[in-house]
């Protein structure tokens, strides 16, 4: 063999062996991925999510997605003619847009089935109505009605782990249903949160178009690595968060808070982004994570 | 007690008594509903048979609802104003369509679950996607490319059997994929059958807008209360079947001869057609069922 | 189909309709049925009785008989030529007794378990000495000796969880053994209470042959259709409780405080009482239940 | 120490050992033991009776007890001062007598569960009508009605299953039921030959009033210790096999050639004859063995 | 049959009888055997040792088997001309010596599991470092350096567990690692006591060259039979344990304050010691106790 | 993040879904691996191994180790000062050598325990006497006696088919017994082709010190990638194989022919040589394959 191909081969050898201590800690563990962003519409990044996300199924964890619809959505209620309302600067979810809604997640939901089953893992794509999942109530925003806005008061999760245990990977859209069974639709961000708590996952990831959180959000050489809950707390108090990022820290602060081991916000227009932040020393975005852990993880 | 609600109270036991045998014969066994027809548009209608299906599902049966998309599809596309195309009188499934329609269905799909699970009962929503159920090939009309139109090649019902077991109610649209994994519209219908099949049901059941099948189609008392597989070919060849009915009493016929028990086709414009002809003694519609069967059902 | 015959069926498929509820929410759930009085000597009655727990065995529901032996007993004793001794007005139950009352009430139990065989559902008879179900010591009337009359003193349920596993309809005659494993007779209405505490059913059922507790026992109109356990004592501190329903009223409340959830008395006398009262909106007899449940049952 | 307890220990130490490879060679293996004869009478040689099969249960056999009711049926009969009617010199069974047969039996039936369960050991008694064990047809002696008097068409293992499954030693009295859920008695000996070959037993224990079969029945030295089914067959050919031991090797050979291994025809006299014939190296009684076993079990 | 071996027959059923009830009451407990001293050398006492262990199998008890190495280790440190270096008395255990200690250890291991298959029994042998059984610490003698001598620190009986779920019988020697995942060689009693705790043992039982433990040492009248927790420690107290015994006490007691149920001592050089004591109802050797055991064993 | 330390993330990406599809392919596989050779002796070398294993088994596949003794056993055997006996030029493996390469076999056995252990994977050593692994005869070499080595005669998977549910790694080394229990030594490549068969295993690989088979073992440059049996065969007959590859390529063209999928000769001096062949695309050393395959592994 010739010496640089021996080179590269040994190479590959490298990054496996790497991998070998992540595999064993996370072995059997729950992720949950919220899945969003750009790397729902970019066709090179959502074939590397599914390809993640499947040879983590493989490897002997238990994935969860749950996505959203991004801009799927507006596209198909202007498609049909809908004029939309706004209430402070939100768009109303009255019946009509909420069927739309609904089916446009169906469609997106059908479509990231389609791409594991076609990488020969079994997936199943359901919402929140399935096995109860999500139970919800009316959100209002300051106080006025915005239509068909859930926030979750209950997570079911015994559907979760009966397709887990049968061998599935789940895909999740976030619609629920409020005690008159009628449909909401639910932020995904949210969703996902509710789902790791009462599936207790050892880990969430958010898919996002930021490289992480920034200790000065104008900055982009102040990125920060690991965050404990305690510390993420000072940030927001301080106001160095903003925009999009506040619920989402808001969020993670709550997971971490109620049993999840570590959350991450990732990069999600790096291609393999969730890949390279589990199997390789080197994480990319930020983690947050307990207070109480004191021995960081990539080291 | 007054004599007539005593009378009252008394005929009511005679009903549930009437129901007894019916309940132990089929106790764990599958019946496979197709839910179509004048059944899904009409309010009461849609809500008796949910009500039937999930009565049958807490007295001990195994049920598998298969739906359609009714008239909602055609709605559909003519809402987000696209053209049909026609080729030798049947509408193209091109892609935008086949979007369309798996949208729909979806929505459809969803709205029974929502149905079920308002009586209490866990059902989960899946298309033939999730966990490879259905896998199709392309299918023409004389030879012509009439789009997205599958025919199903093969049913993996290990996603069946898991639901079962977890005790979920399952509820299928008819949608499938093929070996490229591309998606395909399939008849409803003929997912019933193939299913029913695979899962090895003890009975098929079709919700249908006509009363049964006639011996003479033009004369309303000529309904055939059962019949067996050789006299309906019998019927065929004779050419006293016509319209719609041909394409299902061959269905009828294909899953008798492979294993199904019984095939029934009922009038699905009958409130609770379904409880009607499983657990009185007075069956409605029009039975099928192998020649060897020499004791009829209702006797 | 003719009007008439239509109306007909469809008041058939509403009450199927009106028992989905019940038979949702008993699913799986025990419940011990104390058979006895009048119900055990009229053919007619005693087949409405075990059609009806058989009935509730195929609907999911998990029923256990515990019946007494009737006036067989005294006709056996009768039989054989033995004089009766009496002490404080009860017959002693002599070795001799003993040996005729055990070998009438397995008469007795196998009897029932042949009408359930042949309604098409596994019955196993066992009595309180297999798998040592029943435990009792030496009972004393007014310090005197009576003879083999048991009281429980502690119940195995094994056996009944066993059977139940394996899904056979347990039925339970009365007799048990002490620390030197002598047999007693046990008070049937005794074994059904200390039976549905140590299985924790959800019902426990008399049928007796009266109309249920009355307000004024001299009032027919007074029937009582349910009671909170804090009224029923109010009641028997009042003295309006008197006779046989004394001890059974004291049983009932005996066996709410240790968490059944609801005991009904029933007139044995009306064909299909079980089923009417456990499937129809309009109970019969009276309900014994505990001070928390605020909504009732049949409303 | 001193050496003459010493020598005792020893002994005792060389007994255990010797029954190792028989406790190894028939472990988790099913024996049915017919149990009639004298050892039902004398309170000695029942205590010994019980007290093996128990020993056998706690060593990792599953017996099954198979009894008859011995001359306590004639007892009772003549208790109730009935008058019994022969036909070919057998009593008829007619429906009262049936009725005090089955009392019996089961009185017999339970005495024995309860000295299984004074020895630590759960026990439940059967009869043929539970779970539809037994199913039998009526039996005509030279084609007269000798009343209810059963021979077996069917039997359905599932409950012996079940109970042994969940550890229970299982005493089933010879009562089984028609078609028609009719009453019969059965021959214990028949009973427990064919529930021998329904559960596939190991070994088929018949206890009995003589010391096994002898070559010539006159002379008591020529007591056979094994027998081959082809010699067992010549030896009824040839006359030398008569009056009860006729249908009892006719039950032996019929057990042999439907699977069961080895059946033995033991001397219920003398107490533990189960235990020594199963635990030492030198068997009691006669063995009937199939033709191809070569090696001969106690060598 | 002659008088004599029908009296001889007898006495062996009497032996087995009165093992039934120990048979009972550890009828699937866990029985640590630790196997040593003259046990181990005699081929005679080797081979009943392995024969009682085995019957103890059979009969379903749970035994695991824990050894030393008895005088092999010197004879094969000997055979390969190593000089031993000694630390206040002790042989230091260094690497060399280790190498050949687990050698050593594993050739006797291998040679129990021989002579237990040879029985016919599963067997499967493993020291503590399979399955991560035994963790150790180094262990210093006075403070100094006797090398690879190791205590233990933590038992994870997960090995253990899984090897008795599948039915074999498992044969340890006591090997285990640091937390560097370094060899040490642990005191046979020490790791035989560690996992009778760790596996919730009904029985530690010691083969020793003595009879027992001795109120007066120099007496050997005063062999004691039982001995409670507190009189133990008030034996030591008193100073009347010495020697060997010490150790090998203060480990009885370690173990019944921990749960073991109870401890004995028993003389090795007695074939059968095992068998004698758990099956007859003169126990041999002495017992050690909890203090709130009123009852004794052998009554 | 610089772009170079970019391109080598993302590198690194590619590697681990590279992987995917053979993850996906073997997936819960049994994969039987011969350990020896230069693997055996150079540290660097044994530690690829072992977490090449290692990562076989937390990805999910089920892999076995069998290993020799390598040169450790002669090392040994000159320790003790034993003078070899030759026959036909091979040593004579008396009753004493037997015992050295059975302490031998043992000692290399549980280091590579300690080092899977080490790396947090719960592993087992075993040799073919546990649980009747592997049973021998005697075997000669040209008709002479050459002591204990023994020919594989039965393999009993059921210990392994145990282990690997209870989620082990199975380390083997090749000792078995004859009918009489007898200790043997085995040739390890027969004891990995024997077990491969006996588990069904999808592959078999062989560690050896050559780079796999040449067409021309003259000319390094004619290494095979592929072979089916058939041409495996025709290279025998054509003499091409020699020397100790010949028995090598013999064991593999057994294991194909009962019904193992692949079997591989890998340059063990390779580091990472069984990781790199698995999960890469360019496979390493020579593939043994059916005939009927037709489709290469590696396109």
């Amino acid at each position: 063999m010739e010496e640089k191909s021996m080179q590269e081969i040994m190479d590959k050898a490298s990054v496996l062996i790497e991998a070998l201590p992540y595999i064993q800690r996370f072995n059997r563990k729950i992720i949950v991925v919220k899945y969003g962003g750009s790397a729902m519409v970019d066709e090179e990044l959502k074939k590397s999510v599914i390809q993640d996300v499947t040879l983590l199924k493989l490897v002997g964890f238990k994935p969860i997605i749950v996505h959203g619809g991004g801009k799927e959505i507006s596209k198909w209620v202007g498609k049909v003619g809908m004029e939309p309302e706004f209430i402070n600067g939100l768009r109303k979810t009255d019946a009509a847009t909420m069927e739309i809604a609904e089916m446009v997640l169906s469609k997106v939901n059908k479509s990231l089935v389609q791409m594991v089953e076609a990488l020969g893992v079994n997936a199943i794509g359901i919402s929140g109505k399935d096995g109860g999942l999500l139970k919800v109530e009316k959100k209002y925003s300051n106080g006025q009605d915005i239509g068909f806005v859930g926030e979750i008061t209950e997570v079911n999760p015994k559907i979760l782990h009966d397709l887990l245990e049968k061998d599935f990977l789940p895909i999740v859209c976030p619609v629920g249903m409020d005690d008159e069974f009628n449909t909401y639709n639910i932020n995904a961000d949210d969703a996902a949160c509710a789902i790791a708590r009462a599936v207790n996952a050892e880990k969430l990831a958010f898919l996002t178009d930021i490289e992480g959180v920034y200790l000065d959000p104008d900055d982009k050489s102040t990125l920060i690595s690991e965050l404990t809950v305690s510390k993420a707390k000072a940030l927001i108090e301080a106001g160095n968060i903003g925009g999009g990022m506040l619920p989402k820290l808001n969020n993670c602060i709550d997971a971490i808070d109620n049993g999840v081991s570590r959350v991450h916000i990732l990069d999600g227009r790096i291609a393999h982004c969730l890949l390279l932040e589990i199997f390789t020393n080197k994480g990319i975005g930020t983690a947050i994570l307990g207070d109480k852990e004191t021995k960081f993880y990539h080291e």
